[in-house]
């Protein structure tokens, strides 16, 4: 008995029966009244139901969301989620909340259950507790940055070439004093940004200033008060490069507070490219990370693992990001005649 | 062994310990080796791995949430998952998407596994669902804005009160042609803003327009195209209230495009005050919900059901909003000037 069944015995479409099922408010009440009780007679239950019994498998993901208020997780979870959508899977989302003993926790639960594979979001877990989940059978796919993540299939993004790009945009607009203030989390992927920086900085032959290179916490407070603490120095930057446009949204604030217009007084760039980078005033420059796309061909990955028991080689893809030019960095001509 | 009988051995404080398991990276190399080692001869596993042997219970709960990209479901959620953290049990967050099919397909895998209970955020399903749930022993909390709930725990707002606020804020500052902008989800909480929105016109003695009524999707994009919309009748609006901050961002980047002055030409109010309403320019006016303390309120009464076999009484928390006046919405004294 199938969709199509239930169709010709009511005597409607199969869109018809399709909307009783997702949308029955927008059918007419009597006739869902009539399909929704030939279903029951029928003993219909979606095809997704009956899944989780063949080849030993559960049908179910894991997906562990570093913070689930941070959209930039959550547009990669996304991306997961369609592709687990589509393969009728069910993808189970555990927020961590970057601390290493609630992942792990989660971690035993889903190995308890048999998952089918798991993906991690800018994990802060290492090498052994990835192997062991390996060990177990289970297929992994890490998206984010990494250390030490040769045995495992990896989806992540050049960072370093990104605040490589980001700076000198920046220096192109001719600003020589800029800050970067970067997250205490995700660590490794910041990290990265932060060699990035210096690399452009010193490739532009300026000298590298440790005031100027702020840690604080990945959140549009962290960016408030570090933006803050960089205008208070002795020899505030002309330009602040962040590490995440939460970040930057908070330094746009601090700078509104202390009435520094953006960018004439100070120019700001921020990173990921979150849909409210483009709404804030103004426009916010900032790297556009594939977010969407990270999720997407990590699920492929670790759907193709789950498919094919033997995947021989650990695959990576490396995606290069984008330089989103807006009105926050400056622009050239007119900075030419600030300077 | 535990945690303080491994410290005892490592000769170090109970701190250190928990430091390693949390965040190793700061503990120095030499002692976390030591740790480490003492806990696999010890084999000791952190307490949390022990549970769900007890009571019949697996530790675990399900948490439906409508869209993981909307941060109003997922400051809910948070609220639901440090309750969670707090009771040592494992939240499983499930992105339904709005879609009926998806969230009973959840709903069937979440049921067959024995969770301890499970939180619907603005579910569309209903009566008929949420009762199967409870026939199976399986407690359920329902947190935003239902029809028929009667016979289960809810947590929610004075959706209708909610609006009348808002709308009497721009009575009170001097407009007349108001508009009401609200999504297509969450649907019944929507609709009893509709109710509030034309309650508050009514008692002002103003004749209700239609036209001012715009029904779009619940995105950032459609808060665009319905202000769009709305400035492009006849007799166009001078505020807009939105059902959402979302709808509320988009209305502001249409005002904008069409060289529009907020709150000079036109007034806006959101709703839900998520983080950004107090980042974009102008800062936006919007109603106050306590979003995470619905999360957390929903899980206590339902960590309280789960422990408790018989808790008699369905029990309703209703929460009463509070409006967060900001710029967007005009003031009182320069407005008197305008009309």
């Amino acid at each position: 008995m199938n969709i199509r069944h239930i169709a010709e015995r009511a005597g409607v479409s199969v869109a018809t029966v399709s909307r009783v099922l997702n949308h029955p408010e927008h059918v007419a009440p009597k006739t869902r009244e009539k399909i929704e009780r030939i279903m029951r007679e029928a003993e219909y239950t979606p095809n997704w139901f009956a899944r989780g019994l063949n080849f030993n498998k559960t049908g179910t993901i894991g997906l562990m969301i570093p913070h689930i208020l941070n959209s930039v997780h959550m547009e990669i979870a996304k991306g997961v989620d369609d592709v687990a959508h589509q393969k009728e899977c069910i993808a189970l989302m555990c927020n961590v909340e970057n601390d290493r003993e609630k992942e792990r926790r989660y971690l035993q639960w889903l190995m308890k259950r048999r998952v089918d594979g798991i993906i991690f979001i800018s994990s802060s877990l290492g090498k052994r507790d990835f192997e062991q989940v390996q060990e177990q059978g289970i297929p992994i796919v890490l998206i984010g940055a990494y250390r030490d993540n040769d045995n495992f299939h990896v989806v992540s993004v050049d960072y370093r070439q990104a605040a490589m790009k980001a700076v000198n945009h920046l220096l192109g607009n001719g600003y020589r004093k800029i800050a970067f203030l970067y997250g205490e989390t995700p660590q490794v992927e910041n990290e990265q940004k932060v060699e990035g920086y210096k690399q452009a900085i010193r490739d532009a032959g300026l000298s590298l200033s440790e005031d100027f290179l702020k840690r604080v916490e990945n959140t549009i407070e962290g960016g408030y008060l570090g933006a803050k603490k960089l205008m208070e120095l002795a020899q505030p930057p002309k330009a602040i490069f962040t590490s995440s446009d939460y970040l930057a949204f908070g330094a746009m604030d601090a700078l509104k507070d202390k009435n520094l217009k953006i960018p004439e007084d100070v120019a700001i760039i921020g990173f990921d490219n979150v849909r409210m980078s483009n709404l804030v005033e103004p426009k916010l420059t900032t790297v556009e990370i594939p977010l969407h796309k990270m999720g997407v061909y990590g699920a492929r990955l670790l759907f193709d693992r789950i498919e094919e028991e033997n995947s021989p080689y650990p695959g990576a893809i490396l995606l290069q990001p984008k330089l989103k030019i807006r009105k926050s960095s400056g622009h050239k001509e007119r900075i030419g005649e600030m300077f």
